[in-house]
């Protein structure tokens, strides 16, 4: 392999000719072979962005020539257009706070720069890493900014689908608005709800979770560009912290503001412990919901049976026909990676000190993380079960009529310890209530068809309420 | 002991004579022996006054008599008001969703209602726990809009402790406003900042977690009274559930609203997740801080030693003289109960099923104990901690004054590499940054002076940036 | 209320006359007003076996005088008989590494034994806390040995009901050995299985669990007294190092043993997160077992229905008749607790750092709360629970009979994609898996009479593997 | 593309001609594009050698014909020696608990051994994914059994880099055994201690970590092959159940042995909850060093400095010359990394239901990660960190020598109040102890010589015992 020299202030080292990233990146390289992944592309075009807003801003303070601006600025487009990715190679995990991470771009950027130039890469002189491309920047402000331009853009896409999702549960609610089933509470036969209602409690939780997660980006949006080191802005031309924002915005179309308060900006990273305890509490959320669903799936002969979930794969390598419920399952795992993830992100957190959290790179690992398996999870639940779904509405009906719940709508006539005694003697003779009540003289065949109504039983209010003279049972 | 009989579905047992709790209670005290601990008393009082708003709602709509309802209404009273507490003898970890606490009521009330008429307790022909204390509702309506009205008014309590926090924290950033010190990242002397600068980060982010804390109110305020079992509001007087919520609004002094959909309201505990979650954060911000303070006051003669914590007691049994930051200690591990509690919570709102989340008990009383450890913790770290923090400035100047950190000032002007090498000979050397660029003729005196101004590095901008020709450096 | 003054390097106080606790156990419970709670009476009970052994271990090296050993000796033997421990009114959540709970041992130890030699509490020149109860000890030997004894005990008390829940499931194995079922994973029909297969597979992963958690024991028996404040052994007698291991083992009849490396035993904290983390374990397991009895309980007329729990108390206060799963939901949920104790006990021993972890008091309390109230469980789940399950027998075998999922038998006579589509239609005509296979003329009448018998489908081999010619098959 | 054509009970599909893959691979890919990672290396080649033990299991006992199994052995070998690994696309957390990832491998085998008898791939009545690749075996026995030989391997091989961790403490703790320095607790100046003492605890630890982790090996060891798919053994013939293990012994090179109860192994993933457990055991262990390593390192001018970790890249993009602790940076974010993971294991196990775990996908991709990752980082801490340690060893003693912690020597001499007094006249006046214990008048130069020896301080006993008059010191 052919190479050049780089040298730092630790030494010299051999960089292979045609790579863009130079000796920084390499020692990085080297010190953190750690998950063999790589940094997630929606950050390395966040911070490209960064670098360009930058750029432009010491251009037009007049700190930065035309021709290295541009140079640097051109280069930074083609990152952002997904280019030179392959470039950055340092691991996601690092240590350093994201200082290998923002020297990968610094110097991928100068060295293509370089090139657009005409100079060789490697020939710092005329384009250099740290004095042009990072200049006026801080590891500390330009990571913490990339890494919030990332996650509300990843976290734009997420809300997305979980609207599809809510709608999903939304047109479900209405088709099965009919469909009578049992309602259960502690896995034990309650009283009858109907199936709409069901999905329609789906739609509402995933519709708080979307207002919680919108919510976040409020904080999200609130950068320290112009922070540098720690937040005193040391070394960032003070017309340059003016206007940096504002290029920045016009860069990544967001509505980005510059913190009040820079030093607590930069060493603070409770936006992103946000973002990610309100991912867990939609992960629970999601996870509650497959669970149900695979529960009124069970069977298809020795469950419930009550929905059937579409056969996305043969279910077994062994039992011929099984399908199993795959989907839901996957979105329960995607749930307990990300409420996992939640737990190391509280972590990292927690583990900032003074003036900067050093944990940074971690956090953002699983942040992006979290996002972009639960909004895969929630878009092939969306599209490759819950449209999909399917009721066995006879099944539900026959569980109801065999059911002793609707014994509670007797309650109200007849009090609580007969109500008791009858709903006793029906489950351990399996005979109905209906006749057992009857048989007993306890109600008329008449008030029992007021009051046993299953359908009415899903709606507010005390079925047969005309029947008894409201004093004597006030009394 | 004296005794009285009473019998349920399930048989007959011996209840002390001068108990106002009755059977059930005494079952689900032998069936649930797990912590030994209390039920929080902000949970006892919002569930009287949940019984009393429905008494109310239920006298209205002429389902229950002016005198058992009044009697039940004083019952109430009394208990909203701190009595008959010692009667509450369920453990706070219990099965069956809350049942046991509900009945623990509804028997407390009934008995006491009783004695207010003039009739024996357990003599529940009268007055009846069932039919006339729990008339029109269920344990799974009234259970959940108790837990949202007692962590209401625990939450209010402790976001005011949180303010107290904040304020002391702003105090002591202007207090400290002037002192100068040095930063640090990844525990390194970086560039220097003033103590007050830092103070006011802390100010900053409890601020944010006041304002997130405050946020999560808004779903709290949403309950199900009126759901009764499933959230269909069976059993329940369809004009009580319009005046029920309007009832207990005046007895509360809250502004709680009916949800629309009470299905949804029933199942899902996404409400108490969004607290538990935002109480995380904030006791990770605790935790930060704490950890910080502990790393300053460190010392006094080993260690940073830049501030100094109240003495609050000796520190030692064997080391005389030694005094302890115990305060930030104890923060520290409230924080990390509170953590603990979260992922209690988490797990307890994942195991909800279907029509009703049977992990209750177990999620509120962590809940509660996180918001009433946190707020107390907070309220004596602000009062015994934060309050009485002294800076040692002399301390802290002199580090500054020895850093090499302030090369960094610098950087702009010779470039990074030169001053790179700088720093490290400065560090090997242990001979001032200042000497070694006059030494090397790098910079005159006369510009040193501008350069090199501590306090001036605090503020945002290039130190000096008018010694150096524009047009020359944006090369 | 009369009062006595005292004084401490921090000044001076009135305590209340008759109290046995003094100056610095005022001063700590007025910092740490926390929790609420008091300290675990096992753990008070294990310090005051170390303040006794320590004791005669410094009279026989002559550095105590019989008089005043003998005094400490009495009131510690009234503290480990359960006297006095109203006296401990620290919190458990206490900043200080547990110096207050030391404090508050050494306070009340050295005033009741004044009391006992004729002399007034607060009278410290005859018997001072620090010099003569605590000599030759620091916090930070004395309070890690006493958590180690306390966890001991406990544990092995937590053990012994483990033990009583295996042999219950054991014998549930056997009763229900030859009651067939269905098997079921992802939730839905798998192949036949026994109950009692069932019941042994949770008799056999409890066993792992006793196994496991007997193991912790040997790290917890490994104790630093005698390391006294960072594990030197400063200020502690040689002599007095070497027996007063001994002594406690004489006094707490365990077997512990003095750590080799005294420095490492006082600064780590590893064999707590072994315990904790090896609860957390064995919780997992049982609340997967809770789930499963939940599962198959479920019903009765809508769920599963395949055994029947105990009904120990009304389910419901709307509902009437019903009977919840109240046992296996609270085993449950002391599951979730122990899991977000552990959580708890990983950051406070994280915490740690250099010579010691200041994040002791928290990390114990919830470390013997979880044993306890593991204890507990396991306990109630045992007697309350499981010895009392029914098997639904004939509800059991009709599931079978009706099931598709004996086709896997026909699997290996017929292929997988022929017995997947037998299956498929078996499944969407809802007739049984036999006649269709008759119909197709895939086997004879007496071919199925062989493989299609459910009992000894539950048992390992091919069922009629007699019918196929190997070659045939294996081609 | 080129496609060829294939089947199963869902329908017919496009397959890549080139593929060796087939249409269940093809689903599964596309019903979990969740993570975008890939299938562990380690697990791939586990599962080839339980197919290749199963192959040549079914061809001793006559099921698989010479032709048929030697083909399918020839590509097992194949992907066991590593080839193959990029057909694998399925996705490492997918629904359906590992059958997608077991069809991918039946599928991959298949058309390998299909090419190598000189037939088409997709050609599978010669050779069939499930039928003769899958023969005798289910996913439930056969990914379970994959699991814990990839996780042995993996778990060996990260117990040699902490051996190797584990011998460079203890050379840093022989060569620094001479270093004295302060003692903290608390944060706070304690007494004196040796550097070398520090690093022979960090040893101590991580030795018990190797014995904690090595013991977790005994219960992976026990493998549940032949259970087929709820661990009764159906269509597995009898004697190859008796023979595979044996078979898997020889070509895995380990000593596993099969499940005494099968049912208990296929459902239960206790043993991976305790390896993973004990990791985070580990993790807790490695961040606390981590820290005491950064915060003893802190500086170099404005913290403890007491040690110089080596340098191993520039320190900041902005900061010339500084320097930090990224190697302990990175070891304590894989510790928070573990720490996560180890929440997502323990979710995914405590959601088992039944006769099998479904979540065993994020299960093992998360505990193959952590393996993984504390591997790699204690590699790096060791090369890159712990042996490169310097001791700044004027530094340390400097600070012992200013510090009042050696107070606690004239503790015995003076009495904790005396002593008390003196330490805090020593901290506000910033004088010398000895020169206030001189002026004092309290004890004499010569006495002062014995007891005030640092060096003695750190070996256990009472410094200058031999002064006192035992009788008189413990009236």
């Amino acid at each position: 392999m052919e190479t050049r020299k780089e040298h730092d202030s630790l030494g010299e080292l051999d960089i292979p000719k045609d790579a863009y990233y130079g000796i920084q990146t390499i020692r990085a390289a080297e010190n953190f072979p750690i998950t063999g992944y790589k940094i997630h592309s929606e950050l390395i075009i966040a911070l490209a962005m960064v670098k360009k807003a930058s750029a432009e801003a010491n251009m037009q303070v007049g700190l930065l020539s035309k021709k290295i601006g541009n140079a640097i600025i051109k280069a930074c487009d083609e990152v952002i257009a997904g280019k030179l990715h392959d470039q950055f190679i340092v691991d996601p995990i690092q240590g350093g706070a994201g200082t290998s991470f923002n020297m990968n771009m610094n110097e991928v950027i100068a060295n293509r720069a370089l090139e657009i130039i005409g100079e060789e890469r490697g020939n710092y002189n005329f384009i250099h890493p740290n004095n042009h491309v990072n200049m006026g920047q801080s590891t500390n402000d330009v990571v913490p900014t990339a890494i919030r331009i990332a996650t509300i853009n990843l976290l734009n896409k997420a809300i997305h689908e979980f609207k599809g999702l809510k709608s999903a549960f939304e047109k479900k609610a209405e088709e099965f608005d009919q469909v009578l089933k049992m309602g259960r509470t502690h896995l034990q036969d309650a009283i009858p709800i109907r199936l709409g209602q069901e999905f329609g409690a789906y739609a509402a939780v995933i519709g708080r979770d979307i207002k919680r997660l919108t919510r976040t980006l409020d904080n999200l949006k609130t950068i320290n560009l112009g922070a540098t080191a720690v937040g005193t802005g040391l070394n960032a031309d003070q017309e340059y912290i003016k206007i940096v924002t504002r290029k920045l915005n016009l860069i990544s179309g967001l509505d980005l503001k510059q913190a009040e308060d820079l030093v607590d900006a930069t060493q603070n990273t409770d936006a992103l412990v946000e973002v990610s305890a309100t991912l867990k509490g939609a992960a629970v959320n999601l996870s509650k919901i497959a669970n149900d669903l695979r529960l009124m799936a069970s069977g298809p002969k020795c469950g419930f049976n009550e929905i059937e979930l579409p056969a996305m794969q043969p279910g077994s390598s062994i039992m011929p026909g099984k399908v199993n419920p795959v989907i839901a399952e996957v979105v329960n795992q995607v749930a307990f990676q990300v409420i996992g993830n939640d737990l190391t992100i509280t972590l990292a957190s927690e583990a900032g000190q003074l003036e900067l959290n050093v944990m940074g790179p971690v956090l953002v690992f699983n942040l992006l993380q979290s996002i972009d398996i639960l909004k895969n999870a929630v878009s092939v639940f969306n599209k490759k079960c819950v449209q999909g779904i399917k009721a066995n509405i006879e099944r539900c009906k026959e569980l109801v009529e065999n059911s002793v719940g609707v014994i509670t709508a007797i309650n109200p006539h007849v009090g609580y310890e007969t109500a008791a005694r009858i709903a006793k003697k029906a489950i351990q003779t399996g005979r109905p209530v209906r006749e057992i009540v009857l048989e007993e003289g306890v109600l008329t065949e008449e008030e029992l068809d007021i009051i046993l109504n299953p359908y009415e039983m899903t709606q507010p209010g005390i079925a047969g309420k005309e029947l008894f003279k409201a004093n004597d049972n006030a009394s």
